[in-house]
């Protein structure tokens, strides 16, 4: 945190114009078909506990892409989906104490919630109970309408549900962090992943590739289990002791009984019953990937071994920062491709053909 | 335990021929029909760690119907069910230390294990690594051929996969603890129900009847849901503080988020998302009943408030012993109706059809 002197410095080198409310660039989806085209948005003017941040990397989520499909329900259009930004702090309210102009902040898929009720308060903020404003496609409670994301130039969020990141480390690498990377530490905290301890990662996609190298970095025994033949190496490559095809019919029934935790990182429904079976007794596969119907358990199978499905979405301000830390100091970032604005819908199209190696991180500063 | 003076004597006592293999009246279901006639089946000769005892009761589980219409496969007929019986101790072998003649012994769902492996060393005979033999319809290690369940006259078990009954109790009551209480007792125990906790009980049949008795002696806030409205005011009578039909949306949505605990214990798959939606953030909805495909869970939803979804089965001898010794304590039995053998398969029709109130025992003592 600043120091009261510092971010008084800060708050005096203010431009004052740069809290004033603003016209900002927005790359935007104006139906399903997946196409985006630049779009002008209001940003409000910053409050005395409100930062403005000029975005640098945007990264795209399978969730954006769920979003403008209309998978959830159909959304508000213009749709400017983002919800994993990094840029540069270019303007601090009055009251503002975590931020200084210059530092970097991060937002992800929060921007507002109550701060009072139980959940708030037990810092879960994406369970207020008064409603999560989320960072897109949620109803805007200070300026009316809805959010918009972080395909856009510019955004003007509460200091509280900003997260600091270092200056030092890969900035476009770090942005994915922001929902992929707290999606999948979170499990690993909550269900206390040990040293040793035995962890499948299925699905090795954006969530997934961050799924292997949080838990690596934990010391865990990692092993993925992939559909892409290609990714086996790359898994290896980011820490996991061993990489399998779901068609490996041989290590499914030899990895039987054998895991103390496992992830499902897959975006859509497949049978989970055999990957349920890979766990010991008691043990719980976390879904963080499929937001539809899940499919395929075998209610006499989990019985058998009492196995558990959990689900996880996600985390709150604080656990976020965690992650960060975490990252920066394991020098942990996503592995990425970097594109500019107008390849978003292409690559929001290679994400659902299994084609991104392994986010997209969208440059917002490029023409 | 006898002590050791005793079980001397008591050997000394046995009919030598109480111990040698023997022809007995059972009643079998020789196709998937539901229909049940009688048939001798072969009982082996005691062994010295062995006891016989001449079944007294025997309660109808729902899956036995689930066996014999092959709902999990085909099974070996001539098919002799039943794995919840109580009887009288006839014969004991030569080493056998926890009965004499005389005892009453209960046998659930189990009648062998390898008691070597890790499992059996923890007391999860039921998980056994080298196999558990069940009741009924298993691969029968000692004799060859397929296990009898107690649908019979008489059986001839390990006294380590016997239970001791307490004389004093309504012997045909605690038959169904050999199944549905060990089944219903055990989650409350691993998920570690305390007093004054709010559990939610799905379905009130032969499992949830007792579900409800054994946490309401444990001091938990019971709720049942059922889809019978003359059951719920016998919910109450068992001890549940509320009970509701699921067709109640008013109370489904004023429930929402309430729930330390969830137990289903409904036969069948249904959508169970509504009622995960009552758990509290992070609890546990733990499924005994539905042993087919599970259904209608949202990744979402579950993820929302990171609820889960667990099976669980059955329990290992020890904790078996604990229901018996715990509802013997607490003066809980399981309410039924008593038939003749004749009844079985009409008794496994109202059992389909939901008008079993709550299990039916057979009287194996009846001509």
């Amino acid at each position: 945190m600043a120091l009261p002197a510092l971010a008084g410095a800060a708050r005096a080198q203010a431009a004052p114009d740069a809290l004033a409310h603003s016209q900002v660039q927005s790359w935007a989806a104006f139906d399903t078909s997946g196409t985006f085209a630049p779009h002008t948005i209001t940003r409000r003017a910053a409050g005395p506990r409100d930062i403005v941040v000029e975005i640098m990397f945007s990264s795209i989520c399978h969730s954006d892409i769920h979003t403008y499909k209309g998978d959830w329900g159909m959304p508000a259009f213009p749709l400017v989906p983002g919800h994993e930004m990094v840029g540069r702090v270019i303007g601090v309210g009055a009251e503002v104490r975590k931020f200084r102009e210059g530092d970097i902040a991060g937002v992800g898929t929060m921007v507002d919630s109550c701060g009072t009720c139980a959940n708030c308060r037990a810092d879960r903020e994406q369970n207020c109970l008064n409603g999560t404003t989320f960072t897109y496609n949620s109803p805007d409670r200070i300026s009316g309408g809805v959010t918009y994301g972080g395909y856009s130039r510019k955004i003007v969020v509460k200091e509280d549900f900003a997260l600091r990141i270092p200056p030092g480390v890969d900035l476009a690498g770090f942005a994915p962090l922001l929902c992929a990377g707290i999606t999948t530490f979170s499990p690993i905290n909550h269900w206390n992943l040990q040293p040793g301890q035995r962890y499948g990662v299925i699905g090795m996609g954006g969530l997934g590739h961050l799924a292997v190298k949080l838990a690596a970095a934990r010391g865990a025994e990692v092993v993925v289990f992939t559909t892409s033949e290609d990714k086996l190496e790359d898994a290896r490559a980011f820490g996991a002791a061993e990489a399998y095809l779901w068609s490996d019919e041989d290590a499914m029934r030899r990895l039987a009984g054998s895991f103390d935790l496992m992830l499902s990182t897959v975006p859509v429904a497949y049978p989970m019953q055999p990957f349920l079976n890979l766990l010991k007794l008691d043990k719980t596969l976390v879904n963080v990937g499929a937001l539809f119907p899940v499919e395929g358990l075998q209610g006499m199978m989990m019985g058998f071994g009492r196995q558990s499905l959990a689900g996880s979405m996600t985390g709150g301000i604080a656990e976020t920062q965690r992650v960060i830390d975490f990252a920066a100091h394991h020098g942990i970032a996503a592995t990425y491709e970097m594109i500019t604005p107008d390849q978003i819908g292409a690559a929001c199209q290679k994400v659902i053909t299994k084609d991104a190696r392994y986010r997209y991180v969208i440059d917002m500063t490029a023409a």
